[in-house]
């Protein structure tokens, strides 16, 4: 099963170590840590092997593909010696690598970006390709009547409105083209109604949104075990740093407001109340592809007895991210496969604000997606309604 | 269904804090913070009402009650107002509190407890009584012939050997006397084939081990995560500083062996495989009943990157225990009168070293305690072996 | 020395802690920790004995002194059994308060406070009052011609405008009052032109600004530790988290960005270089009079090498201040006594901004301080260059 | 002014990175940072210069330098750019390495080391060679009647006894080869009278013991003030978890007992009084060069508010020893050369266990080295009452 993977952000720290990464275990040269489906309860025939995965995307800058290896290599990100082995692969997916689309409208760049996923589909011979987005988070955007259903929306796209922002259009894009979508990112992607419901004419199936790699993953597991004791949080108050491209888009009010709704909701949705406190998040360059966090978290137990536990979690984020990227793009691949439509709700475990997921415990999420990949195995569909 | 609570020192930090709590639920006077039988998922019909819970126990020390609560409240365990509130209920638990029990022999010591047992049931008309252990962690005892079988052990008894440590005395004495049992402490309790044995005779049912408060709470979600996840944990250090008087017993290198023991299981058994590092226990007295812990987890993600979280956990210990003594006395009354038999394996929530659980990941433990008490609830037994 | 101490913000939590404290230290009750001047390196008979000190003070609010400290006990900051045993004190200082003045112009109310002090220096027949500001942050004020020198400000003060913000107004009265005066916070307080010559030609000595108790404290002592090493600190980022009065006051941000340029300083100061990273002030009700503040230092060392440190302070600023106040208080007073005049930038030691203090380091603050009180003992002046 | 380095523990991880870093700084390929003598406070033409410095020692091991080199920069230590560009001077200072002394009594053993020394410093015609021991960590020796005096040691050496430890073997040869001595460890070194006494007689300085790189150093610090504040730490508990050669060397008991003892002290002089809690050192590989230490403190304020504070130091011991290393040779380098003779108690700053020092107090500490270093710069020797 021949697979494509389309990173749209494909220059980014997410994307080139995903590149990398399944470039390795490819050649054998690295093993799967962090690879959630090659654990032995969710591993299976349903999904696409890391040797059948083709690599390709669009970025706006230009940086060739080597030169951030290398660069995240210096950052301690990646080992020097996989960029060293790998230069010839890398420079491979540089030519599968297409910049910014042109066009007067954005029907117009739409269209490039389609012929740009089709050339791709066919010049590898390609079963599929999944679309993912690990472009630089983008403010929420500004409503427009064209979201709200097909035809207002391609109407729309031939004018000279910026209907969509970047993400909804390449979103747009991968659903004419046929291809299942992912969302690694806040962002708007698919996450419009005319969108939707294109997806679910076209007959595919989407994930997202925004991968749960660091704080709010602890929080995923933390909040869970304070609701199942019956403590009561009082307050939680997270402050996040962080260095890399990601920090400096974040820096940025509006984009910075997406995401911390995105990282506070899993405690009020486990807790079932919203204890004080919110989510800061600073832009520190020094810290690299690195990020800190901190979290002070007070509770009360029996009689109102005052309690209190801190944590700092120091990740890399593009470490984090990347396996996970390369797990979306097989699993979306086989639920294509399997011809599930619309939202991949079973796959909540890898993400912060998980499309139609029930639940933010990792423990229920982990349960939902261990059910669905053993349907996928097994060529049954579980309880997964849309299937085409 | 009145439901006698059975408290083996019952002058300690956390049987004081049990008696003041259970007594305030009972008089409305608090709320039920911290006890996991009153959560949604958990509640019902089969368990006895707080106010139908009657306190007693039996302990060395002979300190009045009331003056450990007044030493709880200045200590900030408990609210002073309640101590002040709850005088009279605690002079009445008073008279219900009997020294250990004296006798040549542990046969005879065993029968006092027995004539104590018996005597609390019948003065209050109680359905039932459980017996909880909550005393000092003990060093593990020496191997003995009497522990095989019970023909042995009653003969042995009747000797003038110290066959049993103390815990297991109390276990024995329980069982003769019919009544269920929970270890919450790390002791051996009723971890000997012929108490065992003694118990599956007698149809009685029994939990433990070791009351999962702290520390190795956070462990048994945060060792599932990373398991989750895929990621590579190279070293878990723990630090635990302690004061009050359990602070002072694991001081003593045996008894710290055990709980330390107890303490680090759950990372093998939920990773696979046994990280670097180790927990230490230290007894700092001015920390009083809180204690802090201090975890750091280094861990490798994608192509080895190097990670780390930590973790401090400030947390009182009785706060945090007595609630799950009251829960345990509820879930084990209700097992006894549902006629189950032998090891509560379902109650492996509740514990660090749980007798027959098949996991220590929080999140399973709690699948596994919403089924027992569902079915429980709804007079059913589910997938529980052993009814009598 | 009969010496008076005029607290304005009388009913605050740091008043009130500091009025709590001394009338416990007068009465035996309590032992002198946190009182700088009570270690051997400072005492001496140049300062008013605690039993010599008075209280009286002005505040907006109108709760009961009793009340305040009741519900200071409540939180944990002072003990229950100094609030029982000093009722009667707390009831004769809570005649020496007053509510904020009245009157048409800022000149009029101005004239009301030095009526009050002067009637308190009377009653009491006090050798002298210090004036001590520890009312809420207020935010920085708008710029106005009459700040420039006591002409101009004599002048616009008798006009309808809002001359001068209130924590202004009070230093102005209390120079008039022939009142030496301390900041305690980081407001405006006497820190104008017009103010400094009044002072001057009234010959005062002055003190401020901003207590340094908590973060900035730690700071003082870390960052000369990283000078002296020649580290390199890259970036320094802090994380405070605050419930009380001065929480709320703080989560303003107008008074948040004074009190963060306050903190900051330190740093700069010390290193000779600004790292980055910033403050952060949050408000979290439920940490009452508590603050937590997490700092992450992240710097380099030979060749280069990445290295970090984190630290969390878990603090009480009531109890940190109340002591430095009543430090201030005595040592102000001393100054006045030996004839100082100005700004008394020897005592640096208690401020996160010091008045015309050379250095941010506690270390050398300290040896300035000490130098500084074994003069005022030995009767000489040292080089503290005002002298009246 | 020509001067040797020679290294005890020459292929160690401290002595190789100061080798490194060294030769860096003479070829222009690095900063100073770390080097506390380059800061505006210390620096002058008493020093040597970091081009005269000439590199050798000793050690049992026999990896070239050049591996030893390699494994730190892929531990993260020095930078592979500085490896590769100094290929040719490790190899010259791999011509200037010994194996460890044969011989068949200690006074053989003894005589080699000072042919070795003696010959170093006339093949590179230096004005002098300061010998610094960098090696592992010894266990505390046994008494022996040679460590006594002089004419004992001699008599004693000759037979066939263990008399001294190897670090105070090679301290003992370098006072015969009329070389200054630091120690930088916290083995028995030149800390015996037999050895004092040969080191007066050779008009020869010593600096030492065991050099304050982490978690000590930031108790030199924060100690302080807490002693200045006139709070009350109630306990201080602190653990380091260790990889690296050394880590392996600590776990080893004897040697543990060694360093925590050297830890601690700090506290007790400093404050005054020793709070409850230690110190534990634990060895954990994965930690590789890098160590990680948490302190707890405990402590109270006015009228006995409880507090706390902890700290995480994340360090890289190697990276912050080895430029304190050169700054030892620099200043004792000085020190010979102006006639000093007898402990530097003015060098303090450095170490943990300061010999002669009156202060663990580092900003005390920083006052003592200033004041020495600009009597040395200057010609003087200020009360340095030992000139020979």
């Amino acid at each position: 099963m021949r697979t494509g993977v389309w990173l749209v952000g494909a220059r980014g720290s997410v994307a080139t170590t995903s590149i990398v990464g399944g470039l390795a275990l490819r050649a054998g040269l690295a093993g799967s840590t962090g690879c959630v489906t090659e654990l032995p309860d969710l591993r299976g025939p349903a999904l696409p092997a890391f040797a059948d995965l083709v690599f390709g995307g669009h970025d706006v800058a230009t940086t060739p593909l080597c030169k951030r290896a290398e660069a995240l290599a210096d950052a301690g990100v990646i080992p020097w010696r996989l960029v060293a082995a790998l230069r010839d692969e890398l420079g491979a997916v540089e030519q599968e690598l297409r910049p910014a689309p042109v066009g007067a409208t954005q029907a117009d760049r739409a269209a490039a970006v389609v012929r740009d996923l089709t050339a791709f589909r066919e010049r590898h011979e390609l079963d599929r390709v999944v679309v993912v987005n690990v472009s630089a988070t983008e403010p929420a955007p500004q409503p427009h009547p064209g979201h709200a259903d097909p035809a207002a929306l391609s109407a729309a796209l031939a004018g000279p409105d910026e209907v969509l922002p970047v993400s909804s259009l390449y979103a747009y894009a991968a659903v004419l083209a046929g291809c299942p979508y992912v969302d690694f990112t806040p962002s708007t992607g698919l996450r419009l109604p005319a969108l939707a419901a294109l997806a679910e004419e076209a007959r595919l199936p989407y994930a997202g949104h925004d991968g749960k790699t660091g704080e709010t993953l602890v929080k995923s597991v933390l909040a869970p075990m304070f609701a199942m004791r019956n403590l009561d949080v009082r307050s939680w108050s997270g402050f996040n740093l962080l260095g890399g491209g990601d920090g400096a888009t974040l820096a940025d009010p509006a984009a910075n407001a997406a995401k911390v709704q995105s990282k506070q909701r899993v405690l009020g949705e486990t807790l079932g109340y919203v204890p004080q406190g919110g989510t800061r998040i600073e832009y520190v360059e020094e810290l690299g592809d690195f990020k800190t966090a901190w979290d002070l978290i007070t509770f009360a137990g029996f009689l109102g007895t005052g309690m209190r536990m801190e944590f700092t979690w120091h990740g890399c984020d593009s470490a984090l991210a990347a396996p996970l990227v390369l797990d979306l793009a097989r699993l979306t691949a086989a639920a294509h496969a399997a011809g599930l439509v619309g939202p991949l709700t079973e796959l909540g475990f890898f993400f912060k604000d998980p499309i139609g997921s029930p639940t933010h415990s990792l423990g229920e999420q982990w349960a939902r997606l261990t059910d669905f990949t053993r349907h996928l195995h097994t060529g049954g569909n579980g309880d997964h309604g849309n299937v085409g």
